[in-house]
């Protein structure tokens, strides 16, 4: 499929549409969509949130009747099933638009090519794959989600330039400057739930919520505690709903944390710790598809260890704290460096006069 | 003093010819010169290496009797004492330059505005302090030489993300990729000496020369080895000048290491290691100007609580090694992150596909 430098810039477009449901959009994926006739765009829209409106409806609006035999740029599928709002392949239909560009299919594969299928079968022009990986990096939970059924997992940690976290006394806050606090909290604001240890609420005693940027949502805290140890003053306990993740099923200490309103659930594997993947698939199911780790050596390692770091967000401040401190990954000794943790950096910038590295497994 | 655009055109244009000499001119400094007259460039010339003329000398040649009347750009301040060449402030008197812009004063307080001096002694017009601070960066090494008594030391060290040199069974070489090992070469090119630790020899047994990258002059090798027990097997032994400093007087072991063609210094501080900063100070009464110091954690760490630590130069690798790998720096635990060793970030950027940082201590 061959698409014109007009495709491409309509697509660009509709992409940064999507973008701006980056915060909000969650369950659902972030999704935008241009109207284009005779050259001109006559209709823009996107996702904000679940239950409203989608991307394909705001733009078919702002167009009206000038919808009729335009093109209708689409950064995903448009959705062909009844939920919450009816289906966006029969909107476009109605519309009578004449063809419709898909940046992607829809990743979810009981219902990939229907939408597609629905525009086909009323005579629509269609086409998929322009600027897709653009598209499945805007959605990567979502897509992650829908293939694999657990959230992307993306691992934020700071050091400083030697890869310490926090003394060996445990005093580990402030190690970055206030613009990388910052930065993290905007990538806190786009994952649906933030993942923590006992061991980071009993030493840090965090909040774990989105400050510093502006975000009218407020992710999922949840705390692997396999002994449901949580203090019942721990701050993450307030401002917004809460799961601890256990490992032992005591009744009484599940009650108490109950009570304050957070939900319990035991996933223990056969360690008698709490069962990760399976706590990440539990979150895929209550429509999590981000979820941004923030954690302490323990945890960080179990989970780079197991496999389910999908990305790394590292945090260097320019100092050096030396050998005795604590580091960022609880990992087994190794013997060759063959078998070290290959990345894959795709991105590295300053941000204030800290340095940022986004990462990911090979 | 106001400088015109020509002025910084043709500084700018005398420091890139300094910079030609960055491997070659040690134990002098990088200098280069540019002669214009009526808005022409009729000469330019940089020093190459010592015993050799100085960059004023060569654009002198080149413009021959078109120097009379010219304005002459050097990036450091013409010499006013007979050395292996005569004073090229009276070679500029010679040639009947009207006008001569220096980019910094002599670092060197016995000898600094001397040779402005002989300059306005003859009529000449002086003015100095154009681009001064890319002229002493060029020359960090000869600066601190003559203004402290002792060389610019580089640490370079190579990790990974999380700050590991190193497993623990000792395994580290090849931690970056060929681009950053060719670009430490370049590093190790543009200084005069090399130093590195007992431990690093025997865990490694290093050639320590520069390799990589083309170069004419290889830097003196120098060995912290306090109780000489470097290997008289070692391959830092071969291959050109090495410096052993000591901190036994062990004639026999000393005479066995001299018999290799070394040098052996002893240079005992009261712990019964070796004074390392007197070995610095040793190493600028042998004119070097820039010290790499490529060792493991126990000397990096000395050197950095030490306080002769004057620049960082990192490599992190994409990979994860874990808490168990050998760290960066030996340094004793801290209690308070306030005493972390700050750092201000000089340059970051991609090498090849790890990480380069370029960090001074603050």
């Amino acid at each position: 499929m061959n698409f014109s430098a007009v495709d491409h810039g309509m697509m660009a477009r509709a992409l940064q549409l999507a973008e701006r449901g980056l915060w909000t959009t969650s369950p659902n994926p972030r999704v935008g969509c241009v109207l284009v006739r005779d050259g001109e765009i006559i209709g823009e829209g996107w996702h904000e949130k679940a239950g409203e409106p989608h991307a394909e409806v705001h733009a078919l609006r702002a167009a009206g009747e000038q919808a009729r035999g335009a093109t209708a740029y689409v950064t995903l599928e448009p959705c062909s099933h009844h939920g919450r709002t009816p289906p966006c392949a029969e909107a476009l239909v109605a519309a009578g638009v004449s063809r419709v560009v898909a940046a992607m299919t829809d990743p979810n594969p009981l219902v990939a090519g229907k939408g597609l299928a629905i525009l086909q079968a009323a005579g629509i022009e269609t086409a998929a794959g322009l600027l897709e990986n653009e598209a499945r990096e805007l959605n990567i939970g979502f897509v992650s989600r829908m293939t694999r059924g657990r959230p992307w997992l993306r691992l934020k940690a700071a050091a400083s330039l030697d890869g310490k976290t926090a003394l060996n006394n445990g005093a580990s806050q402030w190690i970055t400057g206030p613009d990388a606090r910052r930065d993290g909290h905007a990538w806190r604001a786009r994952a649906c739930a933030i993942l923590t240890g006992i061991g980071t609420v009993r030493d840090d005693d965090p909040q774990l919520l989105v400050r510093d940027v502006e975000t009218t949502r407020q992710p999922l805290r949840v705390v692997v505690d396999s002994r449901l140890e949580t203090p019942l003053s721990a701050r993450v306990l307030q401002g917004g709903p809460v799961l601890i993740a256990g490992a032992v099923d005591d009744a009484e200490k599940a009650a108490l944390l109950r009570s304050t309103g957070a939900e319990v659930l035991i996933l223990p594997n056969a360690a008698g710790k709490v069962e990760l993947k399976a706590l990440l698939e539990a979150l895929a199911q209550r429509g999590v598809n981000e979820v941004h780790a923030e954690a302490g050596f323990k945890l960080n390692g179990s989970l780079l260890r197991e496999g389910l770091v999908d990305e790394l967000l590292l945090y260097l401040a320019p100092c050096l704290i030396g050998h005795e401190a604590s580091g960022l990954f609880n990992l087994p000794a190794l013997t060759t460096l063959d078998d070290k943790h290959p990345l894959q950096i795709r991105d590295l910038r300053q941000v204030g006069a800290d340095i940022r590295v986004v990462a990911r497994p090979q």
